[in-house]
């Protein structure tokens, strides 16, 4: 199936949006948050509802990006990508050329997966791991002296670190009694001797995870945690997993307790429901939990493929962020959780949306005359409230935000003060932000007038389950690969990370040479690092 | 003394950038980034070398930018405040009207303190917790069964709980031995009920920090630490302190081990190194530690006194940021830590920054026609660079960013991989961030093009040792308040945190209604958010 991509500046509803983007709904007029207008704004997909009616739109608005959504055939790119299409390419140029099937991790409930031979690979691992799981459950895999492993440490960076270690952060509260997760990802030294120190090395697992087989980042943590087990009289081949590409460097069985493989249609960023986070997360709490999660991953992606922009969650996300970004002229987007489970969800959004469309190229190789993906940040609130929300409430910039919340608490630990709940008070004050951002107040006094017309969204659901954490995962993946189709670039590559790799070990070679006492070579060093060295400002 | 607060943009120098950023250095140009440029554009405090050289800036534009401080009176404005004029305050309109003497907490090492009574008063404070943590570190204080404390639980949200926190993870490195503290900041129930599943509560102290003794989120943690006390038996007030403003409802000596005091002249963002920061920090790291902190803190403090541009960092960096921001264009500013310790600190600045310069009137009750405070946002290096650097780099949005490193790790557990140690590895990967951004890639093939220009500037001090981060802290401290005082605009205020608390009230009401089974009253439901609840949208 071929899917024509059609520039996001000739389509007609871009035009349209354009003069629509003038005179955006005001959601200062009296009474413009009516409540018919809340109860119609709300569209529903796997246990979640995105309330919308604090956005500057309108029915002529949501008719446009439905048209937006048709002409750019955002749903028909969406479900080619899941079938197997070559998605990630730049055409006419030299690039990855790949399928993206990150989908086909979670399509493992129906009879009739989508795309059947990813679909096969993923569950064949997804065996794999359910053994291995069931054999540390049952002691049938213990350490030399007959103990269980009560502790595993994660080794990855980027997509190897960011999904997955939001995702158990988030769901700490199912975790597997008895074990813990500590997680290692920066080339920083100090943040593999700070787990190092804390853990009992006898009962501790080691993930080792990199797609490539070559992150440095990585391997360099590898190398000092196996040095730290081989100081301590550990046989690592005895501790160590691998989570790699089949074939890569680090797919060498001899050197692992085991080893579980991902694949090459499968991006660092989107990654995290393969085995990237799957080893990890059934480890720390437990297989059936893992696929608890699928299964909200996987409803999730159903729900994307629903054409009508009012019925299809991701989709309609992802146009709201388009009107903020490109029409209303909004840079940022800040994506706040009212859980403090989620404190790490914005830096794995962080990744994937930035690195997905953080593109100047478009899938023909042109230059795009419209922004492309927008920064995203944020943290949970209510501390953010006590934080930046006074630039987000009275700052010179608009900041579309994006609030996520739940109606009940995961532990259930709680208790009425004043009359109401802690969990209450969270919910009540996530409603109160958006609405303050939307109505604002007018005041005699300047320093106390809030212009309001800030526009924001909230995803609710009830609890933040193993299931809900999925579907939130995916919907957040879906939004990005829309934004991407309809601005018409390839949301699967990374080639502006290479030129920093590139001159890192110019200078790592530079390093190096002074170590040995070579002279180093000035006229290879074109920025003149090197005269900072030789000034001691660099003098490592 | 009066300082006149002239607009900025009717400054000389506000129009002469203008004029100047329509052609600004060209950081891509062939030998742009010489070594002589390199070795010029260095500035020196408090151990810090500042790194400027990836600027788009030359001699012209820092003339101007030296104007700029000299007409806005920056420096001027920012002894004034050291001396206690009341800076807090919108002229003409109801507004706090205070002094803002934070910088009075650390100037303690002077026979001659700028401001006396409030370095008076800050050293009485010192004293008070010297004696007290003496009395833990030496027995004299000890829990019921005779036992010394070992864990600390530190409740405030905020300025009471990001800077603190900030300084403490970056500082763990130098933690007292069997001494560890743990944070609960959201009114989220799960906040407080992951801490308090893992920590044995007969050992623990719980510090309570809250200026106006009346935060929401920061009395039901209290209430709900101190319900989990009374459960297992023990007698909150054998171990729960309070710091707090004096004569605030929380300042009741009767129900605490022990009562420190803040005063109304520290903004909760520039708490940090008042007792907001110290009792935990102190019992965490060890009163040394902490008066470490203070040195380095105060010696930034002194470097921001200087007139001349070039030698005051703090300044410099501040001009720095407003040539980016008003003139460039740039709307957000990253942070960016290559050291893993300050992974919390991008956080304590979004708060530091935002919530001082995100306004929208000038100190005379104005709207002002320029921007004012960005978007501040980053994470770690390396890590960032597998994440969001995609979009820093080929994005169609330009990120100025502010890279921190420092030679040396904290722990020195390091090893040599391919002839270089992580530590090289990681700066290394900064320095080439740097150069790749400004220096961009010609290339034919479009997706492997890098348009350069892009702006940063390194920030490297030899090791993050506490005294280097007491003077990091107050570096950005200072930078912030030399923006507001160059933008015109009061720095020490929040009112855009008021609506929202309003109207969270307002809901929460609702909440208890339906709770006490009275229906609930629609007409006094602005927002409708009745509705949703009734539609079960909104079902606690």
């Amino acid at each position: 199936m071929a899917v024509i991509s059609k520039s996001f500046d000739t389509l007609s509803a871009f035009g349209k949006l354009k003069s629509l983007a003038a005179s955006p709904f005001d959601l200062t007029a009296p009474g413009a948050i009516s409540s018919e207008r809340l109860g119609k704004y709300v569209c529903k997909a796997a246990g979640y509802d995105l309330l919308y009616s604090a956005q500057r739109i309108d029915e002529v608005v949501l008719a446009e990006l439905q048209n937006l959504a048709d002409e750019s055939e955002a749903v028909s790119n969406f479900l080619a990508m899941k079938k197997g299409d070559i998605l990630n390419r730049i055409e006419g140029y030299e690039s990855e050329n790949r399928r993206v099937l990150h989908t086909a991790c979670r399509d493992i409930f129906s009879q009739e997966p989508i795309n059947i031979d990813a679909t096969v690979q993923a569950k064949a691992q997804l065996n794999n791991l359910n053994a291995f799981v069931s054999d540390l459950d049952n002691g049938r895999i213990v350490n030399s002296n007959n103990e269980s492993f009560t502790d595993m440490i994660h080794i990855g960076i980027g997509g190897s670190d960011l999904g997955p270690r939001a995702l158990y952060l988030a769901l700490e509260a199912y975790r597997h009694p008895g074990r813990k997760v500590h997680f290692i990802s920066n080339v920083d030294p100090d943040d593999a001797s700070a787990i190092l120190k804390n853990v009992d090395l006898t009962r501790t697992l080691v993930n080792v995870v990199s797609k490539s087989g070559t992150t440095l980042e990585t391997l360099t943590n590898e190398r000092l945690v196996r040095a730290a087990f081989e100081k301590a009289g550990l046989a690592p081949e005895k501790h160590f997993i691998a989570v790699t590409g089949q074939g890569s460097p680090m797919d060498d069985p001899q050197k692992y307790l085991r080893s579980f493989h991902m694949y090459d249609y499968i991006g660092g960023r989107y990654s995290a429901t393969s085995m990237v986070g799957a080893v990890m997360l059934s480890f720390g709490l437990g297989f059936n939990v893992f696929e608890e999660l699928l299964k909200g991953a996987n409803d999730m992606d159903i729900a994307a493929e629903e054409k009508d922009i009012r019925k299809n969650l991701p989709l309609l996300l992802a146009l709201i962020g388009i009107w903020n970004h490109n029409f209303l002229g909004h840079e940022t987007v800040a994506v706040l959780p009212y859980s403090q489970a989620l404190l790490r969800f914005p830096a794995h959004l962080q990744q994937c949306d930035m690195e997905s469309n953080g593109k100047s190229v478009t899938k023909q190789g042109q230059k795009p005359s419209y922004n492309t993906g927008p920064i995203v940040w944020g943290e949970p609130g209510t501390n953010g409230q006590h934080a930046f929300y006074q630039l987000i409430h009275q700052g010179t910039t608009v900041v579309p935000a994006e609030f996520i919340g739940f109606r009940q608490s995961q532990h259930e630990d709680d208790i009425l003060i004043n009359g109401t709940t802690s969990q209450e008070k969270l919910v009540a004050n996530m409603l109160a932000q958006s609405l303050a951002l939307a109505a604002g107040q007018k005041s005699d006094n300047p320093n106390k007038y809030f212009s309001g017309n800030r526009p924001s969204s909230i995803l609710l659901t009830d609890r933040l389950t193993p299931y809900a954490m999925g579907a939130l995962l995916t919907l957040y993946e879906a939004k990005i690969v829309f934004q991407g189709f309809i601005w018409n670039i390839n949301s699967f590559d990374q080639e502006g990370v290479q030129l920093g790799k590139i001159l890192a070990n110019r200078i790592l070679g530079h390093f190096g040479d002074v170590r040995e006492k070579k002279p180093a070579d000035e006229t290879d060093d074109p920025a003149g690092w090197a005269l900072l060295r030789t000034a001691g400002l660099l003098d490592l």
